[in-house]
């Protein structure tokens, strides 16, 4: 975040049928059987992206599921994008969260030591279900400890979030009793930075919860999905940061991937620019956030 | 269930460094680079189990993460193994669970409606995380609708499921609270058998919560995992099943993947003797299950 000056992380969520008509057009006609063509444009749009984007985020965000639709196929282009930009951050997100020994498994697929063999989807960071407690953590420790990181999520940032995480439990919803607890999980890995490498998940849509647990949460790295397309506002960055500013990262998926579809910046671009457009998005995203946050 | 006369569940959790001696030199003397060998085993480990287990188990539980762990390469293996057995029923133990958006292209990725191209991990039901509520599901409901079927995680079996899990939201632990939600979604597709396809997961190590949840949700199916090798006892097992026996399908994954290393009939079969000792031990659970409940 200081290195770039910017708290934008792009979220990578390719669905083939957003991409640019210009790719669809290449990808179709390169006569792929199967869906070598859906992937083969998903692979190019991903490092246009990343291309376009790097410089103005801190890091990226791509969500498994956009590839994992495509199976094995699918992983193998997160793999060969993840490989290709040791240079950038990535957090991918998994939200995997499963008993010891399966979060054990599940650790070793995205994270190795240093001098250990490289993980299949070696990245810096995973976020991660809460739902199965504390043991479902314990397997990702050494990582953490080292120089990996996981956004546990408290608050998602979808409207049936309210359906669990708002049940009250003694005097508090269940989601800030949650981040309550991550918090104190929180403080056996605390880097030179100040924060833990434990941080949360709390969605941009529901700033009245990021002022709680932000408060009881002050070592936590806080990740903010939701912002723009689902809802969120700006003029609400400051409830997820610290006082001077620190301690959020904002994911954009859509309203940077997709710039070129509509958004404040669209306008400037003509069909065939599409990756300038999502340049100026991050740009964009980074100059708001940086001036709502006084940084 | 009825065909098979058999509540049994077998847990496909393939480890390297579990497998038969013979089957591990048999990889090693392939001299495949990187991880192929070890994925030639698992996948031949997971053949001759479901060999030897598929006429006495109801159906074979995969969990992923034991695949995901070699990335792409796992995850093709996983495909194979489901590619090769459509006469077997096949549970994804995948937990997923995401905002809307992001839990269709999940949906895509393991169910398909007949007549639409078939989905890479193509199989006949899924677990699911519930954290993020309903949002989460109404993605699967077309599928659900129709032929395949989703478990969504109440009571988990590991030891940290206290931490929230049991945490008491009005008068009941939130566990009760999640599973009475999910037997109200239950009601939207019920079955010709009279049970639902969104059943639940209720840890044998919790016989307790079971009997509550049981009561509270009579048209779903229970997914029992933990029974032996976690604690939960075989005497426990009618707390999970209604009056007649049904209802409930119990997962075995060491007791019965890794019988030939120990447990009640590893000394009957030799080393060269593993798969007939799989077989052995599925056959014994499958007994004394249906023993227990009367079946």
């Amino acid at each position: 975040m200081a290195q770039r000056n910017s708290v934008v992380m792009v979220g990578l969520d390719p669905v083939y049928e957003k991409l640019p008509a210009s790719l669809r057009q290449a990808a179709e006609g390169r006569g792929l059987p199967g869906f070598g063509g859906e992937l083969w444009a998903i692979r190019e749009f991903c490092e246009r992206v990343i291309e376009a984007a790097g410089p103005l985020a801190c890091c990226f965000k791509p969500q498994i599921a956009f590839f994992e639709r495509y199976g094995s196929a699918g992983i193998a282009v997160l793999e060969e994008v993840l490989r290709g930009h040791r240079d950038h951050i990535f957090v991918v997100d998994c939200k995997r969260g499963d008993i010891g020994s399966t979060s054990e498994a599940y650790a070793k697929a995205y994270f190795h030591l240093e001098g250990q063999p490289e993980a299949p989807l070696a990245c810096d960071a995973v976020t991660h279900n809460p739902y199965l407690g504390r043991d479902s953590i314990d397997p990702y420790l050494p990582y953490l400890r080292a120089d990996k990181g996981m956004f546990l999520l408290a608050k998602t940032s979808n409207p049936s979030s309210v359906d669990f995480q708002d049940l009250i439990v003694g005097d508090i919803p269940l989601a800030e009793r949650v981040a309550e607890r991550i918090s104190v999980w929180a403080e056996e890995c605390i880097g030179d930075c100040g924060f833990s490498s434990i941080g949360m998940v709390v969605g941009a849509t529901y700033p009245e919860s990021a002022l709680v647990i932000r408060k009881a949460a002050p070592r936590c790295l806080i990740l903010v999905p939701g912002l723009e397309t689902q809802g969120g506002s700006l003029d609400d960055a400051r409830h997820f940061a610290n006082l001077h500013g620190r301690g959020a990262v904002f994911n954009f998926a859509r309203a940077i991937i997709y710039a070129y579809a509509g958004g404040p910046v669209a306008g400037q671009f003509g069909p065939e620019q599409w990756a300038e457009c999502i340049g100026a998005a991050a740009d964009y995203y980074r100059h708001r956030l940086n001036t709502a946050l006084g940084l």
